[in-house]
C-alpha cells in the first residue's frame, strides 16, 4: 500500500468514531440518541433531494454534499455542542478549530487542505454553498424532532421564539425551506415540544 | 408547502428508519451494531477520499456519492441481508426490488425514476460508477471489522477464502483497493477473525 493510500485509510478508520458521537435528537423508534454520522448521511441525502428549493439556482451540489459529509468530523474530538447550550457554545469555535486541524491532518496534505477549507466555508456560511448546507443542517433536526417527538432529553421544552431565531438563517438561502421550517416548528409547539 | 416539497419531506422523514436497520458489524467502541445509515455516510466519504485510486480516471464522483447515499434505502422494508447468509440471499433480489419501488415512489416522479435508476445501476455493477461504488461498499466492512475486531455476532469465523471470493470484484474497478482489501483480510485472519 502506498504511503498516501495508507494515510487515507488511517483517516477513514479514525472517522469511524463519529458513529459514537451522540446528539440531542433521537432515532424515530425512540430507542437511542441519533449519532453525528447518521445525521451527516441524512443531511447529505436531504441536500440532493431539496437542492431545487435553493433560491440561487446555480449552486455546486457536489460541493454542498461533500461539506455535509464532513461538517461534523470535528466532533470526534470536540464532541457535539447542542445548539441551545449557551455555555458550551462559548468555546465551541476554539475547540472545533483545533479538532479540524487534528482530524484533517491525517490525510495527505492536498486533501487535508481541501477538506479544511470546505469545513471553514460551511462554518462561515458566507458563500452560497456554505449557506445552503447550513440551512439543510438546521432543517434536519427540526423534522427529526417532530417525528420522534421526544421531550425526554432532560431539558425543559425550548421557547418557540428561541428556536425560530436560531433557524432564521435557513431563509437566507431558501424561502421555501424557511417556510417549511416554520411550519414544522409550529406543529412541534402544538405537540408540546416547544413552548 | 407545495405538493412537491411535501412529498420530498415525506420521503426524507421515511428514510429516518434506515438509522434503525442494523448490520452484522459493530461500531469501533463495540457498544452496538452499526446501522445502515451511518454505514452509508462512511462509504460516501470513503468514495470522495479514495476516488483517485479507481483504475478509470474519468469517473463521475457525484453520481457515485449519490448512489452510495441511497444504495441501502431498500433495507427499510427488506432488512439488511448479510453477505454470507446463503438462505436470505436467495430471495434478496425480489425483496429489494419491491422495497425500492415502495421507498422511491414517495418522491415526485422525476426524482423517483432517477433514484430508482441509480439504485439499479449500483446493484448491477455494470457501469464504471456502479462498479466503483460497489467496491467501496465491499471495502468498508472489511476495515471496520478489523478495527472493531468482533467475533461475537453469533457466527463462527468465516473462511478467509470465502471472504476473498466475495470481495474479488473490488479488483474490477481498482487494483490498489483490491490489494488493500487483501491486506486487511490477511491481517484479520491473523487476529482470528477469519479462519
Amino acid at each position: 500500500m502506498s504511503e498516501r493510500l495508507e494515510s487515507q485509510m488511517r483517516f477513514l478508520g479514525e472517522v469511524e468514531r463519529l458513529k459514537t458521537v451522540y446528539r440531542q435528537n433521537k432515532t424515530v423508534d425512540g430507542s437511542r440518541y441519533e449519532n453525528s454520522a447518521e445525521h451527516s448521511w441524512h443531511v447529505a441525502l436531504m441536500a440532493i433531494v431539496l437542492i431545487e428549493h435553493a433560491d440561487n439556482s446555480s449552486l455546486d451540489l457536489s460541493k454542498i454534499v461533500t461539506m455535509l459529509l464532513l461538517h461534523d468530523l470535528v466532533e470526534i474530538y470536540a464532541g457535539d455542542t447542542w445548539a441551545y447550550d449557551s455555555e458550551a457554545l462559548q468555546d465551541q469555535e476554539v475547540r472545533e478549530r483545533d479538532a479540524a486541524q487534528r482530524v484533517f491532518s491525517l490525510l495527505p496534505a492536498d486533501q487535508a487542505e481541501r477538506f479544511q477549507a470546505l469545513w471553514k466555508e460551511f462554518e462561515a456560511r458566507d458563500t452560497p454553498e456554505g449557506s445552503f448546507a447550513a440551512a439543510i443542517d438546521a432543517l434536519q433536526p427540526l423534522s427529526n424532532h417532530l417525528q420522534s417527538a421526544t421531550t425526554e432529553n432532560g431539558y425543559e421544552p425550548l421557547e418557540e421564539s428561541r428556536v425560530l431565531e436560531r433557524k432564521r438563517h435557513i431563509g437566507l438561502s431558501s424561502q421555501a425551506l424557511w417556510e417549511t421550517a416554520q411550519q414544522i416548528v409550529k406543529a412541534s409547539t402544538a405537540r408540546g415540544l416547544y413552548r
